[in-house]
């Protein structure tokens, strides 16, 4: 049985997020409806990583497999077709391995966080970022989220429901830049917590106003408690950029 | 009685446009409601330029008279809290000359159109750029623009409901770039017949996608006939950037 990957992107803003849930509407099943609807067949569709409900994909990978055979095109045509007018779009079809997994083979998952930084509130990315009034030192911030890079106990950045096994991650590079209005924050890694990149910007955002310094990130990171660091950052400024196999 | 000069977001989507209209959304309405709000005061707010319906602006602007002294923040913020939730955001507020005018002693208006050029559907920019699938020569888009750079009679540009007196405009510049999926046109003059941006755009679409030549743009703009030239490119990817005074 032939095993597809598609690379996708979507507008998470009307989504209760990736996973296919009860009495709400996800990304998943609308994939795997326009599966069916494309090819008859039920597929089970696998993400390299699960979002929540309002955060941004444009470059989000999953696996499924059919029993029928489908050229790279048909495959993205085909689900684009019939996933309208939901605002997913698979930009990429093409057959795999067949034991290629899109979660498990995974090597690098990159993250981008988006906020506009100044006093009016952003209209046309008012679902597409965070606003921040106060002017955010880029430069602190930046400073600041290279205590975070490296292999640590994240347990300060982990949401109380996250079901990994162990906190322990490694972020593989933090950068925090700065073009006209807009901050934004890249970050890698093998794998991350849930709502660990929303809690580091939370933090970030404390040391960018100048009520944080980066000690006291690196105190909030050794304290191994969640209640230490910043709110959670809302999902609407959060995009999952990429994978690396 | 002080005259107040207004910079202006908006998102053009849910907008029957800048003009007020019966029965229907207009942004200067939208504003005219929540300076009413603010001041108690009946303003009538005038625009540099006039959008369509679903066309954005990133730096749109107007001005209006108060009886009411407000320091330039108070018109910013005192408006923006009572516009919500309408797409429209004041970005800057100032008093100005009592003589200043928006549309009269503007000197150059900056309009940008945003194409995506990728076969998916783009999710994210649905409702901010036109997506066009077959590959475009951004290079042939950017010399047949050339063309129309400089004084011409635009009837061939032209809407057939534009109340302009007379079609002769003078166009400053036109850029045509690429960056990734994306192509941007960028174009400036003193001031633009109705729809002539988005005739513009539909014309260099032709060219970038082979079926036309730059000396075809040349007959065309020299024909003085709008049946001569290419589709106007939808609402939705233009953006009314800036004005110089």
């Amino acid at each position: 049985m032939p095993r597809y990957k598609i690379t996708i992107e979507y507008d998470g803003t009307g989504f209760a997020g990736w996973q296919r849930q009860e009495n709400s509407g996800s990304i998943q099943a609308s994939i795997e409806e326009a599966i069916f609807k494309f090819s008859g067949e039920n597929a089970a569709v696998f993400a390299s990583g699960r979002t929540d409900a309002g955060v941004h994909a444009l470059g989000q990978v999953a696996h499924f497999d059919l029993a029928k055979e489908a050229m790279d095109k048909e495959i993205r045509d085909g689900i684009n077709f019939h996933i309208k007018p939901a605002a997913i779009s698979i930009l990429r079809g093409e057959k795999t391995a067949p034991d290629f997994h899109a979660r498990f083979d995974a090597k690098k998952r990159y993250y981008r966080y988006r906020i506009i930084n100044r006093i009016s509130p952003p209209v046309l990315d008012r679902f597409r970022a965070w606003h921040i009034k106060e002017n955010l030192n880029v430069e602190a911030m930046h400073d600041a989220a290279q205590i975070l890079v490296g292999n640590h106990d994240f347990t300060s950045f982990r949401a109380s429901e996250c079901q990994a096994k162990s906190p322990v991650k490694t972020v593989d590079e933090i950068k925090v830049t700065k073009t006209a209005e807009e901050v934004i924050i890249d970050i890698s890694a093998l794998s991350f917590l849930h709502h660990m990149v929303r809690n580091i910007t939370g933090t970030l955002r404390l040391v960018g106003g100048g009520r944080w310094t980066p000690e006291d990130v690196k105190k909030a990171l050794m304290a191994k408690d969640r209640t230490t660091t910043g709110p959670t950052a809302p999902a609407h400024g959060l995009y999952f950029m990429r994978v690396e196999y």
